[in-house]
């Protein structure tokens, strides 16, 4: 007998984004996570163990990995571990008939010599990217609907794709000389990054910039920019990640030189038009930006923009939760896609402020 | 004809509980916001304005206090003002059939006297207080059911009083001499308290202590105590409150002598038995001990305990988010009650960690 | 007879400003504060009353403003005021033979016509703009030797102009299209900001960017910036402050195009030889890049570069105090300059750290 | 020929009571920073290369531990290494004729059988626990101008003794049922502690009681209040620490039973009389309160107290820098005691506010 509800599997359940996928999904009416799996000690170990903070919320104990259970006892995966390991995962997971959204970045790169450049890791899964539908639902919905195999988008990504994509696609910005200038709190790297650059005495007090020029979410903004303008390259970004001593939320600001002389309702018009019947998605009107703490603990993103006609350049600002448009949150909202239910159910949580 | 959901009222929306209570109710299924009120400035101003945290969750716009259109317009008005303004407003909506949870001060202590002496205040509705409940359900649930008037119980006192009680009704503890030592994020102060004290630039790095020996919970926690053993007054406790820079959330170290040669199981048996049935009370295991990160963002309320045998004395420690355990989310869990609604609704939200 | 110190002035020094600069000239062996002003109910107060951190540090006791006593009593007088007010007591002051260093924007722009489009008041003390120097020391310090009359300059200017101007003076980036994108800590706003938006609960945990394309600070940068080319004028730079939840420092991360493809090792060359006898200016080596907290406490200013030859940019970051290389220190700096003493006397203390 | 200055060793450089030595010696007119070791690969570092912050501050190496070395170069060394460490290093030391600060708990307690229950560790060097001396030197200043081995306070218990002992000494409170609830910054858990319970992740927006009732300081308070009273044990206190989100500070709040009905003039005249003419404690007037953030970078013993008649009970609240009085600040006071400079040589730095 089939099972009234989706049985979900999370592989690597012992991470952030693993916990928020339990945190989310636990209120979802349609989805139920039946396995989650660790590596490790924490192979064993229930998820209120590794977050006291799901207590009696959850008692689902954190298994190793296993491809024939998860086969049988899941219709949907969730992966959530480093780079370099769905690739190893996926191929059988689908041949065993799972719906899957990845979580990391093995999928999201069309271009397998792309994600071995920026990666320095060979992909071993290439003959999947091109069923791969990289998961930005406000751009990709319908093939979304269709995909066994869904890549979420990156936490920087998200931030600034979805400000930049409409006014590159309504041709109000030039594609070249994009700056991305990113602040990121401290979850998006994970809760195993045990080195002095987490510590929170150093973190704390501190802002700084990391993997300038260098970081991997480059060609992935570049990636998904060069759709919005319907092209198969784009020129370089500048992507520069800063370092934000908070727990959660992106804020991305980023700069382009306008093509027209428009005003900020203009701007504002083409983007709140595109994103007019999106859940997710808030549009602050001209003389309003975006705060970091404003998204938190919600799946929204909001957008903002300035025209500043002095130097004939847009500000197009990004704010996001990392932990959940940047990742966990997105990735359910894929689910629902994917799975044909309200694109809202188990996301309804507003953001928590103060 | 009769609404299908109860129709709620919001008296002072504008502050840190009030748009919490919007929050909340927002995912009530029964229940729905139906009129708010502000004062000054402020009426007039819808909640995305006034939070833009709420920006296309809520749409109510907060109005001026019409005492007339709360009695035709709501069947449930939680009461959100600075003490010394519920007293005004309880007789005549409860004149008017409403029924009520006022989150202030005004009725929580018996003892018309005992305010004045602690709010420095003096008491207008005195002939109220004997009907107004005490809402702390996990000890008060049957009387709170048949309320009216339901005072909500201060944030420390939650803190304090839920572990402490039990222990106290089974003679475990010695009613004299205890101490409670606390700690609160700033939100407890509210949002309009626009002093240097709450300055981010000189809260951030500090801790201090406040009103030591002074602060008017003191009282309260004392006749939560009373309560626990059956008598009308409680022998001085010493309440120490200090300021966290966190935004949310109390921890309260509470110290008292063992009346007996206990073991730490002994300690967690009685208390986990008395909160078995609990949704919001999670006792912790010997060896465990509450975090504030925790609870925060969720209605729990955390409970853990230590015995030293070694002074001959228990430490019991509480963890709440003060804005929902602490005030807004228990407030919910009393109207559930009085309106014989599931008592989790609009509550299930799971701790948002880290 | 005369002082065998020489005699200092603070007017403002109720502010975070003014009580640096009396925790500052307290370890100076050749200057003493012997005279400070505050306004208001804080005139009469003590700096210790004013300051609790300073108590048993300093004794002084703010005044009104009286310009005979600071005649009389100060050799060098500090003006820590919000803008407008300086201009009105500059010249009284200069006429009775005392040097100043304004730690206000009232001296610092050339052109009143630019302060007053940017600042929105108009400038009462235009003949003095002449003989006013702009403070900054690495760039004007024979000037600033020779001056009765020095404008300190802003937090954000000295965090940007000081990486910028060595790679303009090579002619090594082009002045079109800079982009200098800075985060900074809330002591900039000052102590008497008790708006909702410097609020401990609003704040932690928050980021946002706010006047953007139109921070006062922007002409400034600019006209820092063309004295590093020569040039009277400079191309329109697009300035974003973003609001971080520290106390202290800034980060300001610049963006220009390059002119000729130069390696890092080269960019490295050209800024640590600019600055290679500055005592204030710490020229990291390619690959290392500046931190907030690896300069509060102290009078440093880091700079770090980062050579994107995929794009063609570079990447310029300086970081530092606000409060000190942003303000106080560097107006300290000023004096040592002006009264040719040692100029790194008072100013000699490391960053604290963590 | 000798020296002109004393030679000083630190070992254990790398760790941030190391480097807080580092950085207070620097400023100190009779003493430098002749040798520093650490270990592991850190041997071999330069101070600027572990601590950015000290980049052209300090330009001294840290090597391997040798003790000929520094019997040859050094005359004073302070050892700043785990518990267990010292003991092994002291012997040899104070053969070769060095006069040593140890900042860690081997010598400490005068009770080796003290020590190795706490501690669980065998001691190796009972023999030298007599001569060392306790280096508070608000109590034992005579002692340790004397000695050759002076154990550095715990800087729990520095907070804890310094308020709590005048008051015992002039029998106005019990030595009975004395609890110390205190919380303290993350960097007195040390620089290398990369555990999950320091992960900036976690930390922010927490707040925890840890070690409740079996915490290594507990000994060591007890041994300092029997000082006091001249006894050579004392009743068991009960001792709590916290965790605070911060990276400095401690602030400890006491209770006692008072013994007399005293007024809070006399209980401030006891203590500010027997720290009148101490140049770091700072007693703050009855209805203030001392703040961790107004003596954070110095090394100030801020106390403040409460008479609670209410309760009969007396509440007793110190605030340090966890670091300088805490531990770095007060070993250099006690090197320039035992060294007979100027006792606050090195130490004169202001807190650093906001």
């Amino acid at each position: 007998m089939k099972s009234t509800f989706t049985r979900v599997g999370i592989i690597g359940a012992s991470g952030y984004t693993g916990a928020e996928l339990v945190r989310l999904i636990d209120s979802h009416p349609q989805a139920k996570v039946t396995l989650a799996t660790a590596s490790g000690e924490r192979a064993g170990m229930s998820i209120g163990e590794l977050f006291p903070s799901l207590r009696d919320v959850s008692d689902i104990v954190c298994e190793a990995y296993d491809v024939e259970r998860i086969a049988n006892e899941c219709d949907f995966v969730f992966v959530a571990l480093p780079h370099g390991k769905a690739m190893e995962y996926v191929p059988d997971l689908l041949k065993a008939g799972v719906k899957i959204c990845d979580l990391g970045a093995d999928f999201r790169l069309r271009d397998a010599a792309v994600f071995e450049e920026w990666y320095k890791h060979s992909h071993s899964a290439v003959d999947y990217l091109e069923q791969a539908v990289y998961g930005l639902p406000e751009w990709n919905r319908e093939q979304i609907a269709k995909a066994n195999l869904v890549a979420n988008p990156g936490c920087y990504p998200t931030s600034a794709i979805l400000p930049l994509a409409p006014l590159l696609a309504a041709d109000l910005i030039d594609a070249e000389n994009i700056i991305v200038d990113s602040a990121s709190g401290t979850s998006g790297a994970g809760r195993s990054s045990f080195s002095l650059g987490f510590h929170f005495s150093e973190v704390i007090g501190d802002y700084k910039a990391y993997n300038v020029g260098g970081h991997r979410h480059t060609p992935e903004i570049e990636q998904g920019l060069s759709d919005a303008i319907g092209k198969s390259t784009f020129p370089p970004i500048i992507f520069t990640p800063h370092l934000l001593p908070i727990a959660r939320g992106i804020l991305s600001t980023s700069y382009a030189r306008l093509k027209k002389d428009v005003s900020k309702e203009e701007v504002y018009a083409v983007i709140s038009q595109k994103y007019a019947a999106e859940p997710f998605v808030r549009v602050l009107k001209p003389g309003e930006l975006p705060q970091v703490k404003h998204v938190a603990g919600s799946n929204f993103c909001d957008i903002g923009t300035v025209v500043n006609s002095r130097s004939g350049k847009l500000i197009a600002i990004g704010a996001i939760d990392n932990l959940l448009k940047g990742a966990s949150g997105q990735a359910v909202q894929n689910m629902n896609i994917m799975c044909d239910f309200d694109e809202t159910e188990g996301l309804q949580q507003a953001p928590l402020f103060p």
